[in-house]
């Protein structure tokens, strides 16, 4: 019996969601609850990793279980044994063929920035900018990034791994006094692209670069172009969404 | 020469704000700053106490120093010295007289609870009440707190303090998608008073007291009639004002 599980988590503490000899992660602990429950070892297979510190509002998981368990039972019984800083909202019957990463139509990731003073109690959740950006020419930039594009420049170059194809459907930027959410919809992320774009506008909006550059960067496939990687603070995987 | 300062503090790692022996406060962590500075003991003078795990937007405390240093200087040597839980904002020359507790002349508490789905990443900001409120109830309660009052009904009676008199100026509820945030404004609060003053406005919303209950909870200057003591998870203080 295969299960989709939709769950938050706050990154602060842990050292990102995957698994890691020795580390503290988001899967080793919904795995342990999961074993506890179960008796037996299971692996549950996620849309995506997140970097440490990153949050998630929405990320999905698959699993199978032997035995059937009702949804709204399980979903207690893992939220009575994580921490709170894991909520698992909701856990629902999928087919035996369904698969959390390989079946993701969407992803949606939202980066927090502030531009006004410091918030000590939002030093975990908004990224501490704290000075002013040129938000008009960060806007500019949208239309180089949004559409199908290499976006080797803004990820971690790895030999095996050959498609850096990806397709960003829309980029959004909306002030709210002194914070700024960027919002990043598409297709599928490449590690660290996120936030690689994030540090990118971040110069753009220094206006040490003009948007016009992106055109260049986007084409060159040189990681070393772009902009510095963005604070994992700030970013949170907000949606993901799957073929009906 | 004394200096009246404004800062804000992540409450969540704290003991509360004022000194105690041997506990982990922001009195003692920016007093140490102050020492470090000064080669010398420095006692702040805040403008009242929070309790453990309340923030602070814009608390204010003033304090003496025999010599003078530049404001800002003196600024960046505490925020250097302190925590990134807490920030110093702003810092001021102000008259000798001038008190940052017995000059008070208004208060602002804000009070954020969620009625929606739990959310990890707000947890220790929004309290998470997780179910849904009568919020038309709730407003209709205001009407009895707001003037001038003995409020001993809603705070910890002490048998030195006699005078449990106090004017709340306004009260104000917003909702914002699942959270609400409720504003007290007044000249002054007792010890938990805000706290069992939302203890009470949530019995109200769950419906199992009536919101012209409060004309007799106050009346009766009987604590054990008030509601419970909200959680300090939620509470801010927002502002101090002074005559200027």
């Amino acid at each position: 019996m295969r299960y989709l599980m939709t769950f938050s988590y706050d990154g602060t503490n842990y050292n990102g969601y995957q698994k890691q000899p020795n580390k503290n992660t988001i899967q080793d602990e919904i795995e342990l609850a999961l074993e506890k429950i179960n008796n037996k070892k299971i692996t549950i297979h996620a849309s995506g990793r997140t970097d440490a510190k990153v949050h998630a509002l929405n990320q999905k998981a698959h699993f199978d279980l032997e035995k059937e368990i009702d949804e709204n039972k399980l979903k207690k019984a893992i939220n009575s044994l994580t921490s709170d800083s894991i909520y698992i909202k909701e856990i629902e019957k999928v087919k035996d063929d369904f698969h959390a990463r390989f079946d993701v139509v969407e992803k949606e990731y939202v980066y927090k920035i502030n531009i006004g003073e410091y918030i000590p109690t939002d030093r975990n959740y908004i990224y501490q900018y704290n000075k002013k950006l040129d938000i008009k020419e960060m806007k500019k930039s949208f239309k180089y990034l949004i559409g199908t594009h290499n976006f080797k420049s803004f990820t971690k170059t790895n030999i095996e791994k050959e498609d850096y194809i990806r397709t960003i459907y829309d980029i959004d930027l909306i002030e709210n006094e002194d914070i700024i959410v960027l919002t990043f919809k598409g297709n599928g992320f490449l590690r660290y692209m996120v936030r690689n774009i994030v540090g990118t506008l971040i110069e753009i909006g220094e206006n040490k670069r003009k948007s016009s550059e992106l055109k260049h960067i986007i084409e060159s496939e040189d990681r070393t172009l772009a902009g510095k990687t963005a604070s994992p603070v700030g970013l949170y995987l907000k949606d993901v969404k799957y073929k009906i």
